[in-house]
């Protein structure tokens, strides 16, 4: 892999630079929303500045700082992880905050505003990747987010903030050292289970040992310490790429997060009799290839189905809130072209909005797998392997983020957007754990292609500066709340 | 699977050996064919001694002769190889046999009989197996000629025989070792490419070397010396284990060989767009899986209708001679459960006695793959990556060996059927190999659940005897025909 990844890096690279420009000039030329940026100055060129280049600088800069040379890779509490802690540690006391590393390696910084009693704003994403990262994944909510707060210190207007302000990067969202999800803001939330302290990692260092290499205690009792009192926080929002291709669709640089879709996750066994490919008659055979072809069908026909309802080009796209299913994996047994499989496993992933609706659909999906199975004489077995509710999304969260989203493309990009898409995010987030301590909220930023965990991964400058501006207008809001 | 091996076999061992004793009581009491075996002797004790106990103690001993402690493994002059060719090189001589050994590694026993310089009938089958093999495969049709021509001996009758008997026992069929097909017998046959003598072996070793290391001359000259001389040669049969279970469902012991499969094995790549499964709308995707689905779905419809126009019981068995389908391997990339897969790949294998009815097969796979992909903006690529013409047998030595299959079970198993059952053979045997020389027959023994190539791999001891009987009273047909 290692030998591979520059020459796929550099051909990314160019593919992307190219696919940039053109898309640069296409949004400038037909997208009425990003053709004057640049051009007309709402915010000062200081504020601009921070919102803009200087994310932009920080983004470049923290997706060069990764464990593997040419690719990104910075893992929980992995020397790069550290260095990166590091980085954001000092970006966050130039905004003027209060700064610390918790006991699960998060990196905290804080300021009081004008109330330290009162409960807190959270402000966080990850700062942790998946191997052969792109540099937005995280890193985007954690330097827009400072961005933000440190354009409010410019403008004199931080320690006028009504409630303390934090903002977190969390050591470990993706989960790739330990297999877990949501280390850092599990922790954060109360949620984390103390026996993943004993949890090892390939080379077979636990969680706990991880913990005492970067000097941090590693007891349960310093993990249980983490949770934060829910009356001390008043909300946790989030700023993230989409991760998908709905925004560009719409050719919108934000969007607000309504809800984070539930998942779950089978294992499908069908297992049938191997034969020899040229000797078995076909109505003799009881192979579990085209059983499994027949259930994956179905399962596609399902979920389009119920995703989309109305077929509509425009509406399609709007629906997809309702039910994404997906085989990603499949393998057969033993697996040469002249043998009949005995067995073909396959995995399914399915995820929604609506818990009821992915409980049905697992259900059909189970009973037509059963059916199948029965006509051809199969044996067969359905593993549940992962099962996570979903997470709505505050409602007055979401209102103040559509309107910061507005107000941010409208600052920034002087350019007028009808509406802000609601969308539903597929992917799990900070934000899900964090949403069994406080209500949340997230604001989502196109990404090119819809790529993510790639190299490819992309996000426009000016849908940056968009998104910290958004952020900007998110606080400036409060103060003006409490203006008027 | 060294380790797992000893286990696997041991439960095979007693699974099959209650299996063989349910099925023998079954075939004893439902079957009238083999309800009196062993009870009226048409053949003399001596003689059944040879045709069935000692030919099952044959086979159980090289069964035994391998190259891994705990299955079968005897591949292309492996040291298991050669001890084989010894221990069936005296049995060539113990029949009666002169013997030699040629310079791919065959190993020939032959009798003049009345007259040396007729066209020789050739009998023959292979010595090497697969990895984890069954001990029937290629072994049963040596020790049976080996058997039958022992017996004629014994009858005082070898040396009327009005031509040559040559028994050649192949080095290679599986081409487990080199990636090959029929060394041994397309050796014989003269369609060996010396290009192969180049070609490595998992360890490095070249074919040439391997020759070497068995002292042999490993030259071009000496393969291309193997070449029979088409004139010097009055046909070919040889007796397999049917590999199928059309007997075994038909409750016939033997059957004969019509004709030898062709075959066409394609690679078929289906190129998408990879996503994250929770974020992609499902009409937003070009996912590669259920594309794959459709097109493994009509693959089997195809084959099936084409391979069973009749949909009665009895009559779909004999139709299998017309196509049969296979999808033996499957595989997603990146192959994630949680990413929509942006490539998929799998082989189909498509065979028939017919060689319009396959090429017509695969194109109609093609296009409807080509169609498949358009449909939802895939790209794709159809590789073939094998072709082999169909071999039909010889119609005089089918009718031969009809006859000698039901005058062997008649002779051997005290019980008349009213029809041998002609077959498609849907595996490559030497005698494919052998049909580029001369008229070719073969001779199919029933075997338990048509399991082969695993040590499962089964055939009844009376079966066995039928197999050696008939082969005996094909040989004795011939002096009848001299008698009358």
């Amino acid at each position: 892999m290692a030998v591979s990844m520059p020459s796929i890096y550099l051909v990314f690279t160019i593919l992307f630079w190219c696919h940039e420009r053109t898309h640069l000039m296409a949004s400038r030329e037909e997208n009425n929303i990003a053709s004057s940026s640049f051009n007309i100055l709402k915010e000062s060129h200081a504020i601009r500045e921070i919102l803009a280049y200087e994310t932009v600088a920080r983004l470049d800069h923290l997706g060069k700082v990764s464990d593997a040379e040419n690719y990104l890779e910075r893992t929980f509490l992995s020397p790069a992880a550290l260095k990166a802690g590091k980085l954001i540690q000092d970006w966050m006391i130039d905004a003027g905050l209060n700064t610390w590393i918790d006991e699960i390696g998060n990196i905290h910084g804080r300021t009081d505003g004008s109330n330290s009693s009162a409960p807190a704003l959270l402000i966080g994403s990850h700062l942790d990747t998946v191997i052969g990262a792109g540099k937005y994944d995280g890193a985007l909510g954690i330097v827009t987010a400072i961005a933000a707060v440190k354009s409010l210190n410019k403008k004199g207007k931080l320690f006028r903030f009504p409630r303390p302000i934090e903002i977190i990067a969390f050591s470990d969202e993706e989960g790739i050292r330990f297999q877990s999800t949501f280390l850092g803001s599990a922790a954060i939330a109360g949620t984390l289970s103390t026996q993943l302290l004993s949890v090892r990692d390939k080379s077979g260092t636990t969680l706990r040992d991880s913990l005492h290499q970067a000097s941090l205690k590693g007891s349960e009792e310093s993990l249980l310490h983490l949770k934060y009192d829910k009356f001390a926080v008043w909300g946790y929002i989030e700023v993230h790429i989409e991760q998908g291709p709905v925004l560009e669709f719409k050719k919108i640089p934000l969007g607000v997060v309504e809800a984070i879709a539930g998942q779950t996750r089978l294992k499908v066994t069908l297992q049938g009799l191997q034969g020899h490919a040229g000797t078995v008659p076909m109505l003799m055979r009881k192979d579990p290839m085209p059983a499994a072809a027949k259930a994956i069908l179905h399962i596609e026909e399902l979920c389009t189905k119920r995703g989309d309802d109305n077929e509509k080009a425009s509406s399609h796209i709007d629906s997809t809130a309702q039910l994404v299913c997906t085989v990603g994996e499949i393998s057969s047994w033993p697996g040469a072209s002249n043998v009949i499989p005995g067995q073909v496993v396959f995995t399914v992933d399915i995820r929604s909005r609506d818990d009821y609706l992915r409980e049905e659909t697992v259900l059909k999906i189970e009973s037509n797998i059963h059916n199948v199975a029965r006509a051809r004489a199969l044996s067969y077995n359905i593993e549940r392997k992962h099962e996570a509710k979903a997470v709505k999304c505050d409602s007055e969260l979401t209102h103040r983020l559509k309107a910061a989203a507005k107000s941010g493309i409208s600052k920034f990009l002087d350019s007028e957007v009808s509406d802000i898409p609601l969308l539903t995010s597929g992917a799990g987030h900070d934000a899900m754990a964090m949403a069994r301590l406080t209500k949340v909220g997230m604001i989502f930023v196109r990404c090119t292609g819809g790529i993510s965990h790639s190299p490819a991964e992309h996000v426009l400058e000016d849908d940056i500066g968009a998104a910290s501006s958004a952020l900007l207008s998110f606080l400036e809001h409060e103060l003006d709340l409490l203006d008027s």
